[in-house]
């Protein structure tokens, strides 16, 4: 890891976490799509993917203006995090409760995102780099809703019967 | 991995991932109280370490209250993040930027066991096994204070002098 002389180092360093994490996001979220029962779970999931390669495209702009290289590091959190998922994938069970526990999966995802992205907001804020904390705290502002979503599909409010109830009445 | 058949089944799955997350903080902590120059972060590292030995506990208790053995199962997830922090720990650089290095990286274990407690005190609660349900709000009540309390010690709220404001002032 390079030196953390500086607040800057330090924005740098967690902004490259970052893009390693949202591009493996990028390579999990076929799969957990793939693997999902539940039509609006997977629905959430290619939504998100969209809106992660958006997340990509604003590192990319994010490391351009600071005239940075956002390459050469890679996120061990997002890779734990990521290996948790293709663990669920892998298990056999019922669909309704396999979906609950992709949620919950995703939902680590989301809020390692949320701690990094509010991070080097306030990190950029310190330093006066108005343009790109405004830029990381539209990622952040979408993190939190798919973060929300994934909570409302866990709870059955968007779907007609609720994955937990399902998962439930499944065990009784 | 277990089969995923119910909900009951996923409770347990979780819980053992949260049980292995728990412990491998407990290892953890003490390397980051070590590593912090600042009394403040230290004393908050110090601290959390003696709520993570609680939460500890009272996963033993939900556990053989289940009727379950929490060993078995290793937290991936938390394995990437606690080597996140060990990498910040061996890296060169100023105190202070350096604090505000391992906040960033304890704030990430803040948000995974805050989705982690999240999720298990949801299927708790749908499963009607509410003493369950009582003692994991505790713990996420606790780690909802730890993820506040190290976002004042970066803003300087609680610091005579704010970590990100001397990094921000090493830096100029």
């Amino acid at each position: 890891m390079h030196r953390l002389d500086s607040l800057l180092d330090l924005l740098i360093h967690d902004l490259r976490d970052l893009y390693s994490a949202e591009r493996q996001i990028v390579d999990a979220l076929p799969k957990m799509a793939q693997a999902a029962t539940s039509t609006d779970l997977r629905e959430a999931f290619n939504h998100h993917l969209e809106q992660t390669r958006g997340h990509v495209q604003r590192l990319d702009q994010i490391f351009a203006d600071l005239g940075m290289d956002p390459d050469g590091q890679e996120c061990e959190g997002m890779k734990g995090l990521i290996a948790e998922g293709e663990t669920i994938i892998k298990t056999d069970g019922n669909g309704a409760v396999k979906d609950a526990a992709l949620i919950s999966a995703a939902q680590r995802v989301e809020h390692y995102e949320m701690a990094g992205y509010g991070t080097v907001r306030a990190y950029a804020e310190e330093l006066d780099y108005d343009n790109v904390a405004d830029l990381l705290q539209k990622t952040l502002d979408e993190e939190g809703k798919t973060d929300k979503k994934l909570t409302d599909l866990a709870d059955g409010g968007l779907l007609r019967s609720g994955i937990n109830e399902e998962a439930m009445a499944h065990q009784r």
